[in-house]
């Protein structure tokens, strides 16, 4: 059983959707991903921070989830990282309502001593620098760093994030980011191109669409299942991220084949995660449920054609 | 080995990509198919129209896959149907830029004698009244009836589309056209609705996103390859139809498990399709070739997580 770090957000959402809107939630991707790597029982830890108005109930929700927090400071006198968003009605595009940095503008994040030594660095969506910084903080090379980053940080901190992608092992986008890095539309060149920045897994989401692992000249493509219907979309790449480093975590397997269960792991925590608000699915999740969707994972995907 | 009718436009397409355009060039719904379906060796006959204008070579080019032609009028008097289109960058999106219906304005389809008992009938794209007499044409129920539309007729002869639909078994529309026929977002309740409307399989195309297939509560989802370069997406949905009903053709299996590997090799046979213009790649693929591909198909999709 290996020791996992996610740094990212921990934070208030409000979101609204066709199907209602929320007060401020638990939110953040730190959260997210934490929440779905505790799936997975590993010893994780995150890293992050909150203002004094963070309820104590949510931080006990994640010590209750097996997750360490003693690397989330607590700015007695600052306020927690705020982000409000509204969805429209296809639930594929989204606008930003409210972004509220607060305690986040000045974070300097600290990994807790007894997790220095990793095998499993997660990356949640945060500055490049930030990200930098926790790596450096790290005893020896982990075995495997997964980074997430957004368009955002593309438009703003271009060289911070070149330096940071040049020390990871494995990426998570999404398509349009995959896209913006590299200027090409085809994600097999954009893949290859990501692949000559540093990282040599590339993994880009779409949505509803499925995610594609690339390593090399190996392609995985893991549909997404098809859902009645999508509630909320947030925190639904966190999730996949979590499944996805927590699985790792766990086999200590970084194979390309044990990847695609990663993948497939973080397709399959994702799907509930978009069923109701926040993180209110992925806070009420058996092993039986999830077991469940793995199985119609396969159905969805596995075929018998013989061949030679 | 089952005998398959194809009915569908033989036509002029004049293409234009970001990488090229092309004068007049062999196209055509029933040409696609029937040059996809041809891959397995059916005993296939094509019903359809073509002008004085049209050259014998191109007639020769279907003979010599051994497709039936008896079944396409020759009205020498008239001039080929002609389609024109330019796509854009993404090649997800064109315009049409001359559309002669010429001879097909008129086209009464003539179902040869030899091919009313055939096993499959693939009802290419065409007005659904054209749709529904091939089908009386036949001497008893085919075991199997694809259909393939698109929005065109559910814009201008909606009625008459419902007519056809409640008497076919498979329809083959991609996503837009799923949500323009039933009103709804998710394709998992769109897919329920046109169960209900008549067909027991719906098969979603969703272009460079792979293909969905439903029947009942079985959903099979096949990604598409990623691609270094979609050069151009003429007749990939018909390749893709094409490789379907040949597949059940030669196999008689209409069962839902081989229905998924009629997928496989419908999507194999699309990935080809679109490496060139118009119809090139498809008159010179090796059976080779499209082993080469299937075993990418599985590396591309298969995994092994080991459940109870």
């Amino acid at each position: 059983m290996g020791k996992l770090v996610i740094v990212g957000t921990v934070a208030f959402d409000a979101i609204e959707t066709p199907f209602g809107k929320t007060d401020k939630i638990l939110g953040g991707a730190a959260t997210f991903i934490g929440l779905s790597a505790s799936h997975f029982n590993v010893d994780a830890a995150a890293v992050s921070v909150v203002g004094g108005d963070f309820p104590q109930e949510y931080l006990d929700l994640l010590s209750n989830k097996n997750i360490d927090i003693s690397g989330v400071e607590i700015v007695k006198e600052g306020k927690t990282f705020f982000w409000s968003g509204r969805y429209h009605n296809d639930m594929n595009s989204r606008d930003t309502l409210v972004t509220e940095l607060n305690t986040l503008a000045d974070f300097n994040p600290v990994v807790p001593q007894d997790y220095r030594n990793a095998e499993v660095v997660m990356l949640g969506n945060l500055h490049p620098i930030v990200q930098l910084s926790v790596l450096e903080q790290m005893e020896e090379k982990p075995k495997l760093v997964i980074l997430d980053t957004m368009n955002f940080w593309m438009d703003c901190a271009l060289d911070d994030l070149h330096k940071v992608i040049k020390k990871i092992d494995v990426i998570t986008i999404n398509d349009e980011e995959a896209r913006q890095l590299t200027g090409e539309y085809s994600l097999l060149v954009a893949a290859r191109k990501i692949h000559e920045m540093g990282p040599k897994y590339v993994v880009i989401k779409k949505g509803e669409h499925g995610a594609l692992l690339f390593h090399n000249d190996n392609v995985f493509y893991a549909p997404a299942l098809p859902l009645e219907e999508v509630f909320d979309p947030t925190g639904a790449g966190d999730t996949f991220a979590g499944g996805f480093a927590g699985y790792i975590a766990k086999t200590g397997d970084t194979s390309f084949e044990n990847m695609k269960n990663a993948v497939i792991y973080g397709s399959t925590l994702a799907s509930f995660c978009v069923e109701k608000f926040g993180t209110e699915r992925m806070q009420n999740l058996s092993e039986g449920e999830v077991h469940k969707r793995l199985l119609q994972f396969k159905q969805l995907t596995q075929f018998e054609i013989e061949l030679a």
